[in-house]
Order: structure tokens, then C-alpha cells, then sequence
């Protein structure tokens, strides 16, 4: 199996929807060789029929987007340890993975684009400039300003899962599954690019970080830059 | 079986916490009869310990809060129809349910309180304007101001579950559960006291709202006042 990822400069591989399908791989017990490609390289996954990763290659069987992933290990390894717990557990993580998309990530984007930035290769510069300055409407510079307000927001918008989590361990019950991953995966984005403190220690969702990287400790160490602070 | 639920004038059942109980109930077809009581009724609850409702009397068994009740009748009733769908169900539908609390009921309170009050009993309203004055910092009449910006507001905060609800008929997945539940009950809560139009027609979550208007017909034309826009 293998499983195509976007790879910065120093080996980082920052994709929050990598991710999730690396956290799903890992829950389930399942090998995958990663390819880095760089942004320019979409060309080398044109075989997906599309130019996002992550793509994976398992067999004869190509399938691309996070969603769409899960779902495929989920159904094609159904002996392998579930990463959504049945029917009702798969569709609340799809609303889960929607919410993170958008309120979580969301939240962190404009924060986080700059801190990519300083790790994108020289040859993909430009074009991750302009392209981020069009989508967000503002040069890389103005999303410096102001990281505290930024974070303190971010903090905010977490707030129904820091209540969540004062009666049960992991967003999904008693042990993490595809919604964790989700959630985590952004973590883990933000702690490969960036040494912003994005959660105060006290913080319920610290606790809950750590207990994510003491289950996939094996993974987040194999990984180049990965620091949470 | 008694459930205890808040009651205002003309028979309206409003509390969106006591609509998730009796969707539940409704799923598993478990009978009870409910009591309902005024924003003064306090002591006719004291014998569960405490002064909120839902209050649910099973024999000799006790319990309130509605994620309380919800378990007690999932873990109590096996033989039912499931409303978590499992563990990993129901972890996820308590974050969907704190979501719900924050995000959704937390930004239509503000539009529903006056609309609320129109339909408090005559002994009860200067308790009411007096407690959710104080609890949100306006006046009744400053919370009635720009109904178009509240709701435009509201819509916007649903957009994971629109997103969600592209791909699959429920936030449950392919039937409804808990998590329905949680935010279904937000909008009958709305519907019992507002005429405001919280969705528009061509929303993918007035679809969803239609779906579950047909799964909980009985249930909901059995109670006054309800009327979807």
C-alpha cells in the first residue's frame, strides 16, 4: 500500500487530511509506504484523477480524499480495529470531519498559512504566496499581525469539545476513533510549522492531546518537526 | 413512566432539552405520560434532587438531565431501537449534543427569549424577564432588535451540518439518532414560540428538518403550538 503526502522542506509532512489517514492506518495496524510530493508535483498523483492528496494506492485500487479513504479501509479490512464503530459512529464522524474543516481549521488557517510558508521550498514559494493571498484576501504579512488575538479565538471556538471532554476521554467515547483523528490531525499540522502555543496546559484539550500522542507516539515521533507546545 | 417538561401557555411544551428525551423515547417506543409543570413549579421536581427538567420517573428509578436520561434509556432498554448506535455513537453524540448547547441553542437564545416570554404565564413573567435580563445583560426588548442579523448569524453557525448533510440523509447517517435529536429539538423549541424563519426553503437542513417532521409526525402534532416556517 502506498500513500502519497504532501512533504515540506526538512521532510515535514504537514497535510492535517494525511493525517487522518495516517491515524486511521496506524489504528487499524496497517503498513503503507508515504511518498512526499511538493506542491508542484501534482503530476505525480495525476493517476488519482485528481490533484489533492492524499492519495492512496492500494492493489490495483487507487481511491483520493480523507473521506473517502476512511471509508475505503473501514470496509475493505473489516477484520482490522474499527475507526468508527458502526453505522451511527461513521456518520457523526463524517459531521465531526466536516466541523473541523470548517470551524476548526478554519479558525487556524489564516494563523497557520505564514508558518507554512517559512517551510515551503524555495522552487514552490511563489506560488504558495499568491495562491493563499487570493484565497484569503490578504498578503501573507497582514496574517502575522496579531497571533494572540488569533489564538485566543481559536481557543473559543474549541469549546464544545473542552466540554465534551469533561465526561469522557476521547471525542468518541472511551478510545479514539475517526473524529480523534480529525481533530488531532490539525494538531498536528499546527505543531509541525509552527511553535505557537495554541493550548494552555490547564486546557481539557491539552489533556486530550496528550493522551492522542501517547496512543500514536510511535507515528508523530517518525515524523520530522513535529512539536507541540 | 412520568416525564416531567416545562409547560407555558396554551399547552406549549418548549424545552429543546426535554424534545431530546421524548425523540428518544418516541425512537424506542417506550410510553409515558408527561407532566407538565410552570417556571415556578420548582417543588414538583424536588424529589429528583434537583430543580431542571427533564425529570423522568421510571418505577422507583429517578433521573434528570436529558444526556443522563438519554443513557439510562439506551443502557436500560437494549431490546429498543438504539439511539447512540454504540460506544463510539454515543461519545460522538455527546459532543454533538455540547455542540448543539453551545453553538446552536447558544445563538438562537438571544432572538428566542422574547419570543419565549410572549408565551410565559402571567405569575411567571416577571421572573422570567428578570432572570434572563440579568443572564444576558439586555433588556427583553434590546434582545428583540435585528431578528434579520440574528437569524443571518444562525445560519451561518450551521454550516458544518449543511456540509454534513450533502452526503448523507441524517447527521446520524442514513437514519436518525441522538444527535438529530439534540439539534431537531433546537428547531421544534424555536417553532413552539417563534414564527421566524430560521432556515429557507432551499437549505439542505430544511430537507433534513422535513425528513425528521415525517419520522416524529404523531409526536410532534400531538403538541400545541408547533408550527414550522
Amino acid at each position: 500500500m502506498q500513500l502519497y503526502e504532501l512533504e515540506l522542506n526538512d521532510g515535514r509532512r504537514i497535510s492535517p487530511f494525511v493525517w487522518r489517514v495516517k491515524l486511521a492506518l496506524a489504528q487499524k495496524g496497517i503498513a503503507a509506504d508515504t511518498i512526499g510530493i511538493g506542491f508542484g508535483d501534482k503530476d505525480k498523483i495525476a493517476f488519482s484523477g485528481q490533484g489533492l492528496v492524499p492519495v492512496l494506492r492500494d492493489g490495483d485500487r487507487v481511491v483520493s480524499d480523507s473521506w473517502d479513504i476512511a471509508c475505503y479501509l473501514e470496509d475493505q479490512y473489516p477484520d482490522t480495529p474499527s475507526i468508527f464503530g458502526g453505522p451511527v459512529g461513521r456518520g457523526l464522524a463524517r459531521f465531526v470531519a466536516r466541523w473541523t474543516d470548517i470551524t476548526m481549521l478554519g479558525n487556524l488557517a489564516v494563523l497557520m498559512m505564514p508558518c507554512v510558508f517559512d517551510h515551503v521550498p524555495e522552487r514552490d514559494r511563489a506560488y504558495f504566496r499568491q495562491d493563499r493571498e487570493k484565497r484569503f484576501g490578504m498578503t501573507l504579512e497582514q496574517m502575522r499581525e496579531d497571533p494572540e488575538g488569533k489564538i485566543a479565538a481559536f481557543r473559543q471556538i474549541l469549546l464544545p469539545m473542552r466540554v465534551c471532554l469533561r465526561d469522557q476521554p476521547f471525542l468518541s467515547g472511551d478510545a479514539p476513533a475517526y473524529a480523534d483523528f480529525c481533530v488531532f490531525g490539525g494538531f498536528i499540522w499546527a505543531a509541525s510549522v509552527s511553535d505557537y502555543k495554541l493550548l494552555s496546559n490547564d486546557d481539557l484539550l491539552y489533556a486530550w492531546r496528550e493522551r492522542m500522542m501517547g496512543r500514536f507516539e510511535a507515528l508523530i515521533s517518525a515524523s520530522p518537526g513535529v512539536v507541540f507546545t
